[in-house]
């Protein structure tokens, strides 16, 4: 509901001047990047290094470049821009899958599994995630990568956790530039993960193929999805933990999920969402799973769904790049930067309207222009 | 998900080049205006006859403000602005109430039943409205006010229907603005009616004290508004049409919506909702609606809620105000508008990246400033 007030926040944030090699604050490396191999390589990468790395699949190059993308600094952010643009005829051949779940899902769980047969069977797997909570938490949800062990010393998937700092808006614009560099890196399945607050979900929708929720049997929150207004949404439920004692309540989830999901109309893809019981821990499910996805795919390409809604997509970040770009224009304008606090404590305070307050800041920033 | 998009029609729309006294394409006169007392008021008013006439509370001016307020061009907006600023010491003293529901739901009706007995305790209500769909329906829900008939032409009652024009963002901003005017012109009650679709229920939720949901039995969607997200808004929700056979079926679902709310947390009120049926023919409930609302008013205003919602909504204006500016800035500035629909166009066939559309709009915005 009021998001908007995360602008506040940009205004706030401090700007980091690290130089294009160093990793922004909070983000850590990626898996493949050594500590002898950054020491050596001290010289600036120019745009055509990191094009040719990147298109080389070169992982170092690509969480460079990544970091670029995330850094507060514009001289970076400039860079990384030139990046992505030369990086976009190679991009968008990847299948974009998000994946949605409350905290105690087993994300982390499902997609180490899943995650290791995509690569079995020869695809490229790069996992990311939108988090902007991850700012308070001190962490994304992907930072603590030991939890996912099993995958993540495999040269054939990356994982890259949430940028770690600014408003959802952005975090979200940081991640949607990623697929682009991590696609022209040969990754030919992108799994974006969010963890199940908030509006994170509708930014993950607005940049994914196929939605996929994840959804835990038993502790009565069966429906929360749909409370949440989040299951309109999914392409594809998955009820997890499905082993041992759960198995007969993940079943009757199962059911229950499946008959709520028949009030709702069909989906613009033209295709009735599945609802399948895994279990991470047992393998179970698994491969239904990766099958639905290779289905849900196939159908909307035949159909001409996928196609049309890349091309919405596609539509809705160029007005969403635009949004963003006026906004932080507006509040990195140093008039506006050494007034805002005021005039929101004003306006708290109910000394100033919000109309007068926005008047005068706007006033003062196009004065300047 | 994708009203972003919305800001093309922006740019697509047309200017109304009518001078302040015209009442703007497509909205209605307040019921008051007789078309002899029309006539012979030909000058133009200034900003002093407006703040003079709405505080005095002369319903024609107030009507003429709003339409100001509506109007398309720039002139008649900025003399809305000063009007605003000039009536907000006479403004903040009313109940705000949003009420939604989907068609169907009964709201006009409603809210000719509730809004007779709240003018026959001594208040006088104004009636507003959002509906951003009102410009394809070719007409605003309160637009055919014979459905309102008993107190449309009553002095204490105000009723407009919802601006005809413009993206939600632009019609929500309009609205809030409204309340300022309305309030300063005596309403101490404000109904902000919405149809129970899309994000204007958000919009609605974003600018009032207490948030009513109606809500039909017997339609099968009784949990219609969990599914949407809509339920977790709600301060009351009220049952209507709960009269004669379909007398059973609303206590039914009284009993239903109540089980189902249990499931949430306490909202930040710190009141849990009330669920209550009633029926307008039969005028039963109503008198319990409107002291629910009142016990509402008096137990968020003890606990400090109703206070802190208010300011944190002022914020939420003040960044909403600049948001808006900004982007209808950008989307009227010549250069963008001579070649947004090529970059449009281009993006749509996957010739240009929604990166690089945006970033080249901008520098020619930003270059001719």
């Amino acid at each position: 509901m009021f998001t908007k007030i995360d602008h506040f926040k940009l205004h706030h944030k401090d700007e980091h001047h690290d130089s294009a090699l160093d990793v922004a604050q909070g983000v850590e490396d990626a898996p493949t990047v050594s500590p002898y191999f950054r020491k050596v390589r001290k010289k600036e990468l120019s745009v055509d290094d990191f094009v040719t790395g990147i298109t080389g699949r070169d992982i170092t190059i690509l969480s460079q470049a990544i970091t670029l993308i995330e850094s507060q600094n514009p001289v970076h952010y400039g860079k990384a821009q030139e990046i992505i643009e030369r990086c976009l005829p190679y991009a968008g051949k990847s299948v974009r899958i998000g994946i949605t779940g409350v905290p105690g899902a087993g994300k982390s769980t499902f997609i180490e599994a899943v995650g290791g047969r995509v690569e079995n069977m020869g695809h490229r797997l790069a996992v990311l995630a939108i988090d902007p909570s991850s700012q308070r938490s001190g962490g994304s949800i992907l930072g603590d990568k030991t939890r996912m062990e099993s995958i993540s010393a495999n040269p054939n998937i990356f994982i890259r956790p949430s940028p770690s700092a600014g408003s959802l808006g952005g975090v979200a614009r940081k991640t949607r530039e990623t697929i682009v560099l991590c696609e022209a890196a040969g990754f030919d399945v992108i799994f974006i993960e969010t963890v199940g607050v908030g509006q994170s979900e509708t930014a993950v929708h607005s940049m994914v193929d196929m939605f996929m929720m994840l959804q835990i049997s038993g502790a009565g929150d069966e429906l929360q999805g749909i409370k949440r207004g989040i299951m309109e949404m999914a392409d594809l439920v998955v009820i997890t933990k499905a082993d041992g004692a759960n198995k007969h309540k993940a079943d009757l989830a199962k059911a229950q999920i499946r008959n709520a999901l028949m009030l709702f109309p069909l989906p613009e893809s033209g295709r009735r969402p599945n609802v399948v019981t895994c279990s991470s821990v047992e393998g179970t499910g698994l491969d239904e799973i990766w099958s639905d996805i290779e289905d849900y795919v196939a159908f909307t390409r035949s159909n001409g769904y996928f196609d049309r809604n890349r091309r919405r997509q596609n539509k809705y970040w160029m007005y969403e790049t635009i949004d963003q770009a006026l906004r932080e224009n507006f509040f990195r304008n140093p008039a506006v930067e050494s007034s805002l606090g005021i005039y929101e404590k004003e306006v708290d305070e109910n000394k100033t309207s919000p109309f007068t307050a926005a008047r005068e800041l706007l006033e003062n920033y196009f004065k300047g222009k």
